[in-house]
């Protein structure tokens, strides 16, 4: 017995193209494992005259969402156009009128997801979200339907590949930041418009979903620390190098006394550490649980077929039934608080004349950091066109207290007063020894020293 | 509505103390999710005496299986005892007498798994296995119960802790195979009686029970081509170190035409292999699939609570209720091939004097190898105690054709006939090109080059 499936299929873009060619390519693998035939019935799109590369009939597709939502014989909707509006209005409509949503809005549902998650289960539908964080990576279903028994604690992960290509590449080819966000886009691994991905806020979604999930905890989305990677330049990434650390973007969450602590920022990585090696448009996730420690989790970020098939998965748990899906705690949390109130360990990098024409203004600068607490574990030095950058390694401090010691020492005529604080994960890097309470006399510095 | 569910316990080693443990710390926690009071009733041992450092009540134990079976309040019992038998019997009893079953026992599964499988769905009950194969990484919660619309082809992956272990510290420690084991056997990360580990039947099971499930497939564990880590010298791990590469066990399992081809080997790994960094008793599996591409997953694979963990979230399932649980496809599957068949790339390693007492042998040697169609990459020589090592990058030959040209050539009194052969996975380290078809003058000949 076959029974056939008509799905509405929002959106027609990267990932809604692969949706559309997999459903196509693996029908008869999914009605053989789910005994559903599944048929894209109608294609909602902005412009009907876009060329697709698809072998699509012009007849499914419509401008009009009225086509679809008054299809009586749609059953599930397919979200991947991707923003708030009119997705979010589209999504309740279909919630409303009795049908099953598969959405991949990152978006959406890291800012509506409580919302629409309790529209879903007052009409007795189910509203899967796979395709939201990390492309091919099951990592909501795992949260979701796995580690029961287990406390998730933490979460660290590398959740936006356009960022993850840009740093790969600038570490590989000593490029500046903007040339490769230039080809990046050329290749279609970044928008026209890359603000969403560069800034942070695509990874900082996805962290809030997770979140969610993890802890059973509501996030407010803009509350989450978050640091883009538009400041780091290629000086930077081979600074951070040679004292043995990879630069990524991670977002990372801890929950601790029910509290959850959020951020998306650049960090340096020892090599030894397991989202270090990931690099191009790869995602990583790593979470820590009670009873079964570290898990860590990789596969491909985006692109048309990773997320096409988490939102293909969750179509097949729907045509399983039921009973194949968990509906999701997704509760409010206590306000989070920021990390700037935790000790930790930091790369500095400011611009600056070579070391001579400053060493007063460096030397105060170590003893105010001193004064502090603060130790300076290493320093390195390298010429960037008609400036030096300077990179210190500091530990010990919290970062509002450096910043509190940064603010006054930099603002001098010879040292920009525009400096970049990342934080530094351990374990430590070959070499690098933080000395808290350390004078600065008894620092062992390798400074000055051109890579 | 609490509802008391009585677990029997089939062992109490180093797993057995970790479910023991980890039910009780965790037992509110499972009740809050699950509505269900975990209580484990009674554990079978095989030593009433055995020093435990466990908080257990002496009533608890027993030595008879009856006081388990006969026991009505029992509904779930978790076998961790091990081996085939008694274990394949008290389960087969346990399912015909209405009972749930719970086991980590890789040997029983990759053996007999079909039929005690059909045994529980005779019986209305389920038999659930995660904790079998790679510890506390939810792979076969994956392969059940995800990727339905994706159809995987391939599996490779680090199976066995023991052996990691030993292969990461030779290469850190440049230490031989025989100290480096009994240092394992001291830290209880390996048996008194290693041979299941080294030998690769303990990863060959794991492999088996994957391939079931992955390709639908009922293989034959004896079949699997297997090579242990016995032979390594430590040699060995520095020569492919100094060629690129990274030894590491890996099981291999690929489904083409209808055919699965499974192998337990050591491998040469290019650093940029994702398992080329899983180090220690770390274990790692990759998938790849049709729609999602690659995926990997990386878990600590052996210890008592990451295996403890996965016996733990199959009991959740269960305390959840037959629809959080698939019932396995587990067919018969053709007959496997033999690798031996295909094309591909190698390290050969023998001992013998220094190249200039031997220079007409190898000689002989790469000229036998060139008529032969297989090309030298690189060669590499190294001074191991009283004999040199001799090790060489071969590629573009079949292991059958390379083994029919090795045979004959090294049988002389001066190089030594006994020859290690191993696989050498791509990409290609740095540096390496493998020419097929070249003759053996065109080669580039890196030796004679002491490392």
């Amino acid at each position: 017995m076959t029974n056939k499936v008509h799905v509405g299929l929002l959106g027609l873009g990267t990932v809604g193209g692969g949706v559309f060619k997999t459903i196509r390519s693996n029908r008869e693998r999914i009605r053989l494992r789910t005994g559903a035939d599944v048929e894209i019935t109608r294609i909602l799109v902005r412009d009907m005259e876009k060329e697709r590369h698809l072998d699509v009939a012009a007849e499914l597709l419509t401008l009009n969402r009225e086509d679809l939502l008054g299809d009586e014989r749609i059953t599930v909707f397919i979200e991947v156009m991707g923003g708030l509006e009119p997705a979010r209005t589209i999504i309740t409509e279909a919630l409303r009128s009795g049908r099953h949503v598969i959405t991949a809005n990152k978006e959406l549902m890291a800012k509506h997801g409580a919302q629409l998650l309790e529209e879903a289960a007052a009409n007795g539908v189910h509203l899967l979200f796979e395709g939201s964080v990390a492309g091919g990576i099951p990592i909501i279903h795992l949260l979701q339907g796995y580690l029961t028994a287990n406390r998730v604690y933490a979460i660290s992960g590398i959740l936006n590949g356009t960022c993850n290509y840009i740093l790969t590449e600038m570490a590989k080819t000593g490029r500046e930041y903007a040339a490769i966000l230039q080809d990046a886009q050329e290749l279609g691994y970044a928008e026209a418009d890359p603000a969403s991905d560069v800034e942070g806020h695509d990874a900082a979604y996805k962290l809030a979903i997770l979140t969610n999930l993890a802890y059973d905890a509501r996030v407010n989305v803009e509350g989450i620390e978050r640091q883009g990677i538009t400041e780091l330049r290629a000086a930077d990434i081979a600074l951070a190098e040679g004292f043995g650390y990879r630069v990524k973007l991670v977002g990372t969450s801890r929950e601790q006394d029910g509290t959850a602590q959020l951020s998306v920022r650049p960090r340096l990585l020892p090599l030894s550490h397991p989202l270090a090696g990931i690099d191009d448009v790869f995602n990583a996730v790593t979470i820590e649980a009670d009873v079964v420690g570290e898990l860590t989790f990789i596969g491909r970020g985006a692109g048309e077929f990773p997320t096409a098939s988490a939102v293909l998965e969750d179509l097949t748990k729907l045509l399983q039934g039921e009973s194949a899906i968990r509906r999701p705690a997704w509760r409010s949390c206590p306000d989070e608080s920021r990390s700037a109130a935790v000790c930790g360990n930091f790369y500095l990098a400011f611009d600056g004349p070579g070391e001579d024409a400053v060493v007063q203004e460096l030397n105060l600068l170590e003893a105010a950091l001193a004064k502090a607490g603060a130790a300076v574990a290493d320093r390195r030095l390298l010429e960037d066109g008609s400036v030096w950058r300077h990179a210190w390694l500091i530990g010990g401090v919290t970062e509002q207290e450096l910043r509190a010691v940064l603010a006054p020492c930099l603002q001098t005529a010879d040292l920009a007063a525009k400096y970049l604080l990342l934080p530094v994960d351990g374990p430590l890097a070959a070499g690098v020894e933080w000395k808290a309470e350390t004078s600065h006399h008894e620092v062992s510095v390798t400074y000055p020293r051109a890579l």
